[in-house]
This record gives C-alpha cells, structure tokens and sequence, in this order.
C-alpha cells in the first residue's frame, strides 16, 4: 500500500495506527503541509480534495481516514479494531465521531488559518475558538467513557477499537497547544494506554522521517 | 424506534431519511435547537453531547449521525444503503465523509454562532466563512463525481447510498443559502433525483411537524 501522509497530519496519523495495528507494510509519499504541497496541481491530481491521507491499495484510491479505517477492517480484520456485536460497533464509531465529524475539523490547520485570512481574527481569539471546540469534543468523549461499563483499559473494551485509534491524535494535538486534561481523566488514561503500545508509538508524528521538532 | 429530532437539523435529516428509506417507524421526539432547548440539563441527561440526532432502539442509545446510519444498515440491511463490494462501500464512506466531516461541521449553527458571540464577527465575514467551506465540500464531491465511472443517477450507481443520504440535506442547506450550484452539476443532479423519491421527501425539514416556514 501507498500512503500520501503529512506527521503532524491527525487524519493521516489515524491511519498510520491501524496499518501499525494490523502489520500492513506502507510505502509513504510525503506531502508537505506546512509548505502547502497538498494545494499544487499535481497533488490535486491525486486527490482533488487536496488533503492528506491518501491510500492506494491496488485498484483502489481512498481518502478520508474514517472511509479508510473502515476498508482496512473489512479488507484486513485481523487483528480486529471493531468490535463483534453491532451494538459495541455503534458505540466505537459514534466515539470516533465525536473526534472526526465535531472535533479536529473545528480545530484543524485549515480553519484556523482562514480565521486569519481572511476573516482577520488574532492570535488570542483563534486560541479561543481552538480550545472552545477541542474542549467540547473532549468532554463529550469523557462523558460516553465516564458513564458506560463497556469503557474498558481502553475507549470499548480491554483492546483498542477505531474509538482509540481516532482519539490518541486528537489528545496528542490539544497536548501540544497545552490544554489542561484534569476534567477528562478518563480521555487521558485510555490514550496513554493506547500511545504505549508498540503500533501506537511507531504511528506517532515524532516517529515519522522528517518529522518537525 | 425514538428519534430526537429537530426539521432543519441535517444530522437528524440524514437519519430520517435512512429510516424512510428502510421503512422503519418511528416515534419523533422534538428538541427545539432553536430555543436552545439541546443545551438544557434535561436534554444533557438524555445525550450529553448537547445535539440531535439521538436514536435509542431498545437498549440502544446512540449519537451522531453516520454511527447510527451505520448500525441501522447492519440491523436493517434491506433495502440497503451502501453497496456489495468493499471498494464501493469504502467509496460511498468517502463521498459521506467529505459532507459528515469536512463540510457540515464548519458551517453547522454552533460555529456560525461562535463566530459572532464571542468572536465578534459580522454576517458579512460570517457570510463568507459559510459559503467558503460548503464550496470547497461540494467541489470535493462534484470532482469525484465527475471523475468516476462508479457515478450513476445517484452517487454511487443507480440506488442511493449513503452518499446520497448526507449530500441531499447539505445542498439542501447550501440551496436556502442561495449558493449558486452551475459549478457542481453532478451533485444538483444526483440530488435532485434523490430528492424526488418519497423516502427522501418525507424526510425533509418542511415535512416534518412544527418545521419553521
């Protein structure tokens, strides 16, 4: 398999855990965001959405990290990162969700950077629109994990689900803007449960080649 | 099957139409997003996130959208919404992710508002920030429509998917935005078309009771 994908990409970060977790061998193309590679014209050939990750596998050219993880566990299921019953399986998206639909694209580069230009807002309100949705998004996660016996070692269960495998880069993320995690202890032991496993720790940005300091 | 719905809430579209579509019943339960009625604690005890859609099937409670879209397709597979083959289903994931999280999110009613209070932004800059991140969703998805032979008279092939189901109420949004659609002719297409079925206008926001005019 082929991997378009950035380090400090969350999205392409998302991916790089579950090819970890189920031992799929990648190559990687880098795309540089910080220098706006994803916008020239020959990576918009690739993927017109002009973001990263992008994975080929064969015939078959994907992108969105949620769509991906989803055709990796169908076209690989072992090992698992949903669970057996339906049920667990709603329970595991609709946490992935709160992350990937409510959260990081609020908090993602290219909204924060429009908030600049051209919309003009300063540093001190963009951090505030920042942590307002990352916080929100956290507590909403906290909340499913706090009130459910299913939340286990990890966000469903004893194992990790697509629940932890989209929640470790958003941790990572609000960790590095420096956001307090005393109000969701629950967030926080789950991801640092994740992020010490082995597949976990390879996928991180600061693992990656060329990964910034 | 409960349903806490509100008519222009295009999450809760999203799954009425998938319950239409599959002819399952259900009771709706009102949650006036426009009084801010989701942000009370009665309705934080019920769903903590503080939004609609919320399904509760028996011992099932669950959020967000695509998770119950999801769970009602691996409950309720006939008639289906997302095709045989995983390169299709992983297709259909794609096309539904741009709307679910690249799109709605940022132009949803709690950033729009955010924007104004605190922020301080006008309708004009408001305006702008809306228009700009529908239209790069919807050139996202008019590409790959466009591209790709899998297209038919719906998204993916000649039967709606779940594509289908989240695209129809993020033009629909966009259209009472007054956004212009020349530049997307795939997605007027496919959508007007979709729009047509009875399943998908029984699911519109002015079907449904107490719908604002």
């Amino acid at each position: 398999m082929k991997l378009y994908t950035y380090p400090r990409s969350s999205a392409s970060y998302r991916v790089r855990i579950a090819l970890e977790w189920k031992g799929i061998a990648r190559e990687d193309v880098p795309v540089d965001l910080a220098s706006g590679e994803q916008l020239s014209p020959a990576y918009r050939a690739e993927n017109p959405e002009a973001r990263v990750p992008l994975l080929i596998d064969g015939d078959v050219r994907l992108t969105q990290a949620l769509a991906i993880l989803e055709y990796l566990e169908e076209t690989r299921p072992d090992p698992p990162l949903l669970p057996p019953d339906a049920a667990g399986r709603a329970r595991v998206r609709q946490l992935a969700l709160i992350v990937v639909a409510d959260t990081q694209p609020l908090q993602n580069t290219g909204p924060y950077e429009y908030l600049k230009d051209p919309l003009g807002l300063g540093d001190a309100e963009r951090g505030r629109w920042y942590a307002h949705w990352v916080r929100r998004g956290l507590a909403a996660v906290e909340a499913h994990l706090a009130d459910d016996p299913r939340t286990g070692h990890f966000c469903h269960g004893d194992a990790p689900t697509l629940a932890d495998v989209c929640l470790v880069p958003q941790v990572a993320n609000a960790r590095r803007a420096g956001l307090d995690f005393a109000r969701y202890p629950n967030v926080a032991r789950v991801c640092d449960t994740a992020m010490a496993l082995p597949a976990f720790e390879r996928a991180a940005p600061e693992a990656q080649p060329g990964a910034p300091r």
